[in-house]
């Protein structure tokens, strides 16, 4: 029943020159980028130098409970971070922010994203003595920024200097004892903002919906390659330290991954939706009764179709809002029936109508084999399907976890096969020249390596990929060396 | 942020002669009815006589883990409940299903809604020797048909003869060593109906959303007055022992409490609240660029009045999914401004827009005036509100949580001067008259007491919702006496 | 490794005229009288005829954190309880004190004992139409009371109204609006107790330990038969209203059940161990090197022994002090082998010497036989073998919990025979006639019938047992019947 | 009510080339050694290279759960810890083992001791880029053993290079892909030994008790400045790498750590402690009637001074055995009088005798004092009180944690002015000449730094203490820097 697809991870920064309250302005602003990551959160608390923290597994609201928060002390900067991961809900070693007590001054280090040359930075670390208490790149970033601090004027520097030695995707924010430092990676993969409160608080978030969240207005994007550094005397920024690249933002933050609330690189998520659906529909004119959108990041590409093609949209499928980590697939005969207790037809909808159905994307299939089913059942004459992004092709190395080639149904079968499989009248994605409109521009500045297999960097080398996600996956565990 | 009004309690039933895995079935059910209580939950596993059970505090996933569903045993019968109370989360006393351990054989009851003789029939009781454990209507409803019992052919015979003492809303399911048993107020006021699985196992549910949750084919709703008996030499029921009644279902199921994928009395909840949106664009008819519904129950009106009025639907409150029962609103300073924690404006869809923004109902008109204002600073021109439920104006007897009437903003101001309070530029409630007519029908079979105060049975006397409302809520309090 | 034997309750109540600690003072109680049973525990505060209360399974310190502790409101009365049973630590129902909330006003109970006519009080209760919530007695007791409170003049009259319907075993503390009351049978089986605080504060308890631990000073045992009234005008005293019975105090109180630091029925529980081995020296003279007790109950009678005999005393025995509930007895093939996790033998003090073993019972075997090997194997030459009991031969039916008459190895052979079975040079037991000289008196006040079969009151008929402990072992299931 | 006293840790490990229950043994020998630390504990097992953990916060019962252990694989070695720390119960961090992921191989490392050069080194690490996660002295020697590995042949090497740059007291476990490495610093200041079962398996252990908790077999102790290592092909030993020094065992183990069935540098600590009593009893010879221990560890020297004085030995205050970490002491008024929970007086034994009380230390003496008014309150005419350790007069730097200077009492006052505060008849301690013989030797391999002064390595610079405990105590907040 699961979408198989993952985000990585969400952070938030604060600081606060006029109010002690960072510890609960983390918490809402985590709480709005819970979506980018279920598996671990955290919030450091940074009060004059002294870090106070809590990082655990589980949702930002298991996690602080009343009696959690207010042990966070009061302060004038606070760091979050929400972190999706494979390894199941048993290990918080790589829970994040990294703290780091260092004789040059503490660090806390939030990170969203994926290096490519991890491999090569880690053993070369390792082969000079250092120790790796957990199998996450942030521990190598940490590592790597104290390295250069060491010689470094400052914090800022130390983290400009590091960024030249590291490759792929990573948006940052680091905490040190007076600064709250916001980069990203030249490629711009990921997103990062800030914004101020109207008491003058300064906050560093993934995305827009948390700025939000804490009534804060948007200023603008950190740039990719830049650094912004918050301090007392006022906001610097350093630019021009690790070479140019180009603007690579994934666009599956569009598709998939944001929220449809928030603006990324100036463009609306939802806009981006709603455009996508209107081009299915431009591209895949259906005669149907009713346009529906699966729950719930089909439903804008769905009100696109809709708009576009002028064919109703309406509700025809609910979702079962209580859902969640702790949901469990009793009884084993049950198991294969029951995907109707996370998204139920409404038969009064779908009854004797052709239905078009949106999703945002069509992974293995199996999900879609069975809301075909179910609609058919509910009474639905025809099942259009249609996939508001284009087919997997490749998998990422810039920090969304995708399935396993083998895995994904478009890698081994055309549409019209796959139309076959789940049992729809027809199955459409949104071809790769299309989903370069969907933000309004002419798609220049975005990543579509998953679809089209282009990397805007080296890939990594063979081992990386078995050696540390091999180490995390069979995490608590650890392969056998002498 | 909290709506002020609570629904009060799903059934669930399990009669199964060809499985064993009805605790698994139950889970299920129970997950699809949690949207009806989500104060506690208990399952009752049967296997040939011996009663296996748990009950606490929480939702079901959070009740029913893995480890503690397998430790009900398997079965051939169960009985579920999910039950909404007004007493905060640490009072397991109250969690249904009642189980009783008697010489005449053992007993599980279930029970959604709301007795306004409970008051007399206690009294009696304890001026009996009766001991109450706990302060709800179901421990008065067990020990009525227990002592019916006592003298009773069998449980049918009992529950039937019990009926006819109790007053009020209740929708029945009671498990015996042998039998499972539906039963209705002769009002009908609650819904229940059951269906039937593939495999012949038969399930009793408040609603047909638990039903599909199952995979089991509705069959039809327990008639107002009925006791139908599930037993292994077949259906059996028993009719008018209890006088009959006028119909009158609550009209607040199909407006906010039922699911919209149910179905009750042959009327789909979706349909009846599209219908809802569409009286209001008759009725209201407003010069405006958008309809946007308030999630997730103003939806399905919202894309009614947009048919209706040809005005576009859009989605322009995102709702936080992971806003659940743990959450916390921590900063004292911070609270007034966090509504946008639980719904966001999507900006890029109502700036410079004239919106319609319709919603279930308004009960104290914060919430409302907090969401008119969001939309403002999201950059809406006009704002107008309409409530698809008319006002409330008195108290509901049978088993709905309204707030108290100090608190109900309909009570005390006309729509224009809500308007003004909350800060639209016109608020609108849809009428009596047309609030008959959702269902498509002439709105006979009905109650719609909290609109009309013309109520089904007697009123409680005045001493009763004192007295036992009063000792639910200090519980696990009780008053003095001597 | 379990002694096999489980006593079964502790109870303890405060009426405070001239502070609000009450709780504090109640946990404080309970903690001294855990020994007295560690499956569940609760708490009611009486704030001036409002009652709050927890109630849970598990020890003292877990249940009653400091935050829940703190949400018992400050009070004038309090009343909690300490609980052994033998179904397991899942069971809450069975959980005391029992609370009622009645119209004749609110009353809490807890109870230490175990009546002989509960089968029958319970049919008769069952046949009026009661509805039993648990399997304990106490909820029997509860039910009478409350019905002879519907016409007796008040709470004091109706205790001992129903006093003149239990048989059996039962010391009892109750708690009305106002009240507070402690009530013991005719035959005073079980200990209770009252003593005073220099703040005026009565407390009652089942041990004089339980003074102690809160600095009250010991006024006097309650009487065989009596009925102790506690209120705001003073102390009174109800007699004579329930027959004139043999005092039989239980001998295995001062034996096993009992703390040494108590003092029962103006013995101490310490005396009378040291007098049990003395008893043993004179009556088992050996010629040996060393005394050894098994920790921590067989120790006072060691030293006894080592006085009488002038054979010096020594440590020679271990227990390990964090064996506690949670303990568990992981690796299939290291369980036989682990009795030294929980006692270990000090290797420098048995090495080489004829050792003398002190024991305050032998029940299956098994552990003595495992000690003596332990103790075999660190050097001792010889391993004589004292129980300071007599050896158990029947069953209680007034609340100690012993093993089946089958596993009760005293029951099936000699003392010369279990010599053999359990590897000892010699096996003895204190004599029936020794046993009753232990507290100093002809030992006519004591009850000694599982030793020599000569119940104080009728037995209960056979029915009771198999129905009622049936009920409970198998809880929460309940027995089929249709 | 605590004794102001805390040991460090304990180490346990497992090689078994015959049995996979690796985790149960490593688990029943923690156990043994729980009495070492009671903050948190931790597991490592290590199934052929594949190392699987579980480490938190709480005592051994409480973290290892029949699930969790199971959880943890069966393996051919395990390495366990229990630690006590002073920050409180919320940190994780410094949980052991420590564990390293390295491309030389992974390595789990178990410590119990303190540095004396850990400043120097971590600043040096620190100056080379080296992050730290915990506070503690363990990831320093992990670094430092991780920096050695780069060039030594094999582990064992690297650890013997490591201890030439270590200094202060350190008892080793270390685990790696193939070997079980046993190491303790050249003073020998704490225990570490060995033993083996009858199925071959190797166990390495804290104390003695631990080996007889898994029915192993004492060997021998590591001895000072010993390398011993477990492979496959048999036990190898490395000397004479990190220079001579002068053995100097704690002799505190003796008086207080150790437990008393336990056997250190071949002298049996129950012996040893009734020798300090026989020695207080030459030493003090008092006109009294009987001689009472505080328990536990007063125990053993009361035996000893009943011994040599023949003044009758009796058990006169008893421990409440259910007091554990979740003990709190509600009621503020309250907690003045309640030291009678933890100890209370026999008053059957105490009444009308003139008592020695010996206890094993006297650190504050607040504790002393209320045992002392107890005494009296229970009717003792006399009371002197021994203490059979010396007093306190200086900081230990190797692994006891004793209060700081202004709370001892011993540091500001004469035995008779200690009388007079804690209301005694008569103070005294044993002699540091007499606690040179308790091991019945010349008492020259012991260290009795805390009593005379004269430490046996060079002292911490005076940074030391201060920064790290400084970091310990405040944990988890860190020190401002920027």
């Amino acid at each position: 029943m699961d979408n198989h697809i993952h985000e990585e991870c969400g952070v938030f920064g604060v600081f606060a020159p006029n109010t002690q309250d960072v510890a609960s302005l983390a918490y809402y602003g985590l709480f709005a980028l819970q979506h980018r990551g279920q598996e671990s959160a955290g919030i450091v608390v940074n009060d004059d130098g002294v870090f106070t923290y809590r990082k655990d597994t589980g949702i930002v609201s298991e996690i602080f409970t009343q009696e959690r928060l207010e042990k966070l002390e009061q302060g004038n900067m606070a760091l979050g971070h929400v972190r999706y991961g494979t390894t199941g809900t048993g290990d918080r070693r790589n829970a994040q922010p990294v703290v780091v007590n260092h004789l040059k001054g503490n660090m806390a280090l939030a990170h969203n994203g994926n290096l490519v040359n991890s491999y090569e930075l880690r053993t070369e670390l390792e082969n000079q003595g250092s120790i790796f208490h957990s199998t996450s790149d942030t521990e190598v970033i940490a590592y790597i920024i104290t390295k250069e601090r060491l010689s470094a004027k400052n914090i800022e520097e130390a983290t400009a200097a590091a960024m030249s030695k590291l490759d792929g995707a990573y948006s940052l924010c680091i905490m040190s004892p007076s600064k709250l430092i916001a980069a990203r990676d030249p490629n711009g993969f990921r997103p990062l903002c800030y914004g101020q409160r109207e008491d003058g608080t300064y906050v560093v978030a993934s995305e827009t919906c948390a700025l939000d969240a804490v009534n804060a207005k948007f200023i603008r994007d950190i740039d990719p390659g830049e650094v912004v550094v918050f301090t007392k005397d006022g906001i610097k920024t350093i630019r021009d330290h690790c070479g140019e690249r180009k603007k690579s933002f994934c666009v599956f933050e569009y598709l998939y991954i944001a929220r449809p609330d928030s603006v990324c690189e100036g463009c609306s998520v939802h806009a981006a939706r709603l455009k996508a659906g209107e081009l299915l529909a431009k591209a895949y004119p259906i005669d149907a009764d009713l346009v529906v959108g699966v729950p719930d990041s089909g439903t804008d590409a769905a009100i696109g179709y809709s708009r576009q093609s002028g064919i109703p949209y309406d509700i025809g499928l609910i979702k079962n809002k209580y859902i969640g980590r702790t949901f469990i697939v009793p009884g084993q005969g049950l198991r294969e029936e029951m995907v109707s207790i996370k998204l139920n037809v409404v038969q009064s909808v779908v009854k004797g109508k052709r239905v078009v159905l949106v999703d945002d994307s069509i992974v293995r299939g199996t999900t879609s084999a069975k809301l075909v089913k179910r609609l058919r059942d509910g009474g639905a004459k025809e099942v259009h399907m249609l996939s508001s992004a284009p087919p997997f092709m490749n998998p990422c190395y810039y920090g969304v976890d995708i399935d396993s080639r083998e895995d994904l149904i478009a890698c081994k079968y055309t549409p019209e096969e796959i139309a076959k499989i789940i049992g729809a009248d027809s199955v459409n994605f949104l071809s790769i020249e299309d989903v370069k409109k969907i933000t309004g521009g002419d798609g220049s500045g975005c990543c579509y390596a998953c679809f089209d297999g282009k990397y805007p960097t080296r890939e990594p080398v063979k081992a990386d990929k078995s050696r540390f996600e091999g180490k995390i996956s069979q995490n608590p565990k650890f392969a056998k060396k002498d």
